[in-house]
């Protein structure tokens, strides 16, 4: 089980100073969304020459032109990119096909998407490396939970093409990690942290220890 | 009815360039997804700066962290941004709020929306200013066209609220005109045209007369 830590709403100098603070305890990092707004692909860019040995993975949420915005990750150093699953199936595999030619991977997020499990079936029919159940930030203070969701897609999905996302933290890992996902992306969770050395090393502790199990 | 030029896969001092000479036939100025993946937000700024009496239309495709996302366009300069239609209703209102807030538009991307008219209506309703009907460029190969759905939403939504994009070239303009769309978004129409000037003026114009007739 990897640990992903998702970098949003942070300036990419101190994104790049708390992963030299915590990397021994994390796997992937994630460029997100709003920093590639912010800042453009050069932040995927910058985080991969600063730490060339971990995976870098680029929150592009691709909706359409899938061939071209894959490619602008994948030649910024991301070892992996997100597509949307509400994309259409064209877009989905013109990312997979970039992916194939970089020899990198492909993240579909299931955002917004209304029949989980049919839709689910059908991306990893299709050939995505990783189906991730995200519980969108707008929606978390309405008690949406991406728990619910991996229950029922790790019924049709193998685990180790399973990444969950939304809201985990330290004190609500363990079911997630109990039910099965291969990657755990945390944010908030260990950047809000008091302690984030401290939070990212729990969590972590927690996925090395339920692998073994 | 207002001409948008979708500026998609070129440079930024190119886009600049293009727009100089040109501006006088368009209305708005589309800073496309793959310009702010690649430049990041201060394309937009770059772009309003040299253009500041033309309206900017920052193409985010936003589909979570509505609030901040719509901020980010907004503080750059941008008059106008999309929300994703397959968003959740919560990050729709997030944007709409943050445009209200900002006095700027909310237009919403229809694509990849399986039932058009029910969320056409939800979004009417919820407070977006503009409606885009929008084939993917990665279907456009596969003979899907914005008519069908501009015809389809025109029977529900003012037409003042409708835009249309997604493969327009000044000698498929008349009927997208015909089935009434306020915002017509030309790209590779314009862009891969022999004479971009006269292409530009050409759809231009009939717009113009069709918004007299």
């Amino acid at each position: 089980m990897k640990l992903q830590l998702a970098l949003d709403t942070i300036d990419i100098d101190e994104a790049i100073a708390i992963v030299r603070q915590i990397k021994n305890h994390i796997d992937i990092i994630e460029i997100g969304t709003p920093i590639i707004i912010r800042d453009g692909i050069a932040a995927v860019r910058r985080v991969k020459e600063s730490f060339p040995d971990m995976e870098v993975f680029a929150d592009l949420k691709i909706m359409d032109g899938g061939r071209l915005e894959a490619e602008m990750a994948f030649e910024a150093g991301a070892d992996s990119v997100s597509v949307l699953a509400v994309a259409y199936d064209a877009t989905v595999q013109a990312v997979i096909q970039s992916a194939k030619e970089w020899g990198r991977s492909v993240l579909a997020d299931m955002i917004g998407v209304k029949e989980q499990t049919r839709r689910a079936m059908e991306l990893d029919r299709m050939g995505v490396d990783y189906i991730c159940v995200h519980t969108a930030s707008d929606i978390q203070n309405q008690g949406f939970h991406p728990l619910v969701s991996l229950r029922q897609l790790s019924g049709v999905i193998p685990r180790n093409k399973l990444a969950a996302a939304g809201g985990i933290r330290a004190d609500t890992v363990d079911e997630i990690v109990r039910a099965g996902a291969h990657i755990i992306v945390v944010g908030q969770g260990i950047l809000a942290a008091p302690d984030r050395e401290k939070a990212a090393f729990e969590i972590k502790s927690k996925l090395v220890h339920e692998g073994r199990a």
